[in-house]
């Protein structure tokens, strides 16, 4: 029988719980979006974020520029956030125009305030296995919903497809601490196949549909992180759902799978920020 | 047939060309290595590298102290050599005393001085794919060794055994930026056999014999980063050399593979990290 691995579900469960704390706490946490130039996916992404922030009560403000703005004003702006007691956490939206140095304006922010885990610091703990402010979004939300069926990673054989800073390789670096033994797979793996019918879970997250029904063996766990469109506009993952599913123990769906979780995080997060930063004070 | 990745023999080239490159220099690079306690291991290591670098004509200090050190007098210390400018590298020998904070005193050493890209920053670094000071010595030595042979990692499965910050897991993350699809088995792996099986390639960098004959495929090529004494006192690897070497294409020695060219790597940093301190000033 196969489970749905149901991230809407455990994402409200988990926001409504969040809901109830920050009811009760006189100060609230600050959530601050940078959002550069106009594309349409990170306009959608971004609105989302400010939205459910707003429905917790988290103080949400997103700092819009147009995609030619100067890398100073970009880094200006942070500065001031990172002075401001009210903001907690401090997020810029990916990608950037071209003519901005990405890695100059996330390690701008403040690891204190760093809410995707992106500043050099913070990664660094992470790949050394200590612990950074807090967790990427996806990966983080992606064992919470693990931990929610009680599906343990330890001495399980674990394959990530994808090897992104932002998911694949925190992915691959947190499931390694969950002590799983990890496989890293990527547009250059021969024969992914033969990997993938090795996994007792799968974790795709490149974008494309490409884990099809003879990829896998039976009653492994298969976790969806891709976001697509196929040619009708339908949202879809990297599985082909309709064949995968049955073979599985469980499966996370797209859309309603890892997509509400990577929010949940990020209100999570915000949270812990928040809390580490009234501990500080 | 089997070649063996002499290591003696690349560490005696790259290091002969190095000496050529320091001959030349007015100014030589100096390399600081901080030991505390008695360790015997680390007391010979540590000797092996100041030895290796006097001869090179790098000036080598040795700064010792007792296992009850006050971690003040290091830090005080690692700020001293941090800011003198005779000083281009900075290597604190592992293990510390428990009563050490062994992460703050590697990160009171400056990224540009951490010739074992010990610190988080550079860590950080390595594990984004960005460019750290320089990279770890062992995994950065291991690549030259089959840079020499020729051997290219892009597309092969690459079977890393062992996740410790020093060598398992940058040596994953390297040869995830070259490409391969990497593995990584530790002590909770189930089956490491049905894993290494697989392998293109093995890097065992465990500390006790493990692989075996019958757990590699023919024609693999086969990285032995361990060292451990049997009960003869001999120095041995984590593989079972006798039975494996005729099996793969290629083979590297314990000792004579992977040992000599952590300490070429020492060198080949300090002198990169020297020459980035020209560049600076």
């Amino acid at each position: 029988m196969t489970i749905i691995l149901d991230g809407k579900a455990l994402r409200d469960k988990l926001l409504g719980d969040l809901k109830v704390k920050i009811d009760k706490s006189e100060i609230k946490p600050g959530l601050s979006v940078i959002l550069v130039g106009n594309d349409s996916a990170s306009q959608i992404y971004v609105n989302n974020k400010r939205k459910t922030a707003e429905k917790l009560g988290i103080k949400s403000e997103v700092i819009e520029y147009p995609a030619d703005v100067e890398e100073n004003v970009i880094l200006d702006k942070i500065n001031e956030l990172n002075q401001d007691d009210s903001v907690h956490a401090i997020l810029v939206q990916l990608p950037l125009p071209e003519h901005i140095n990405k890695l100059k304006i996330i390690d701008a922010i403040s690891p204190q305030k760093d809410v995707d885990c992106f500043t050099t610091i913070n990664y660094g703990k992470l790949a050394a296995g200590l612990e950074p402010a807090v967790y990427p979004c996806t990966p983080k939300g992606i064992l919470l919903l693990l931990d929610e069926y009680n599906i343990d990673l330890d001495g399980k054989h674990v394959v990530v497809v994808g090897r992104s800073n932002l998911v694949g390789k925190p992915m691959s670096l947190m499931a390694l601490k969950r002590n799983a033994t990890v496989t890293t797979c990527h547009s250059h793996t021969k024969n992914l196949k033969s990997i993938t019918k090795t996994a007792d879970v799968v974790i795709s997250a490149v974008g494309e549909v490409l884990i099809e029904e003879d990829m896998i063996n039976e009653n492994i766990i298969v976790v969806d992180v891709g976001i697509s469109r196929d040619k009708n506009g339908k949202i879809r993952g990297d599985v082909n759902f309709e064949t995968v599913c049955g073979k599985t123990s469980y499966i996370s769906p797209v859309p309603g799978g890892v997509g509400p979780m990577t929010i949940a995080s990020l209100m999570l997060n915000t949270y812990e920020l928040f809390e580490k930063s009234l501990k500080r004070s």
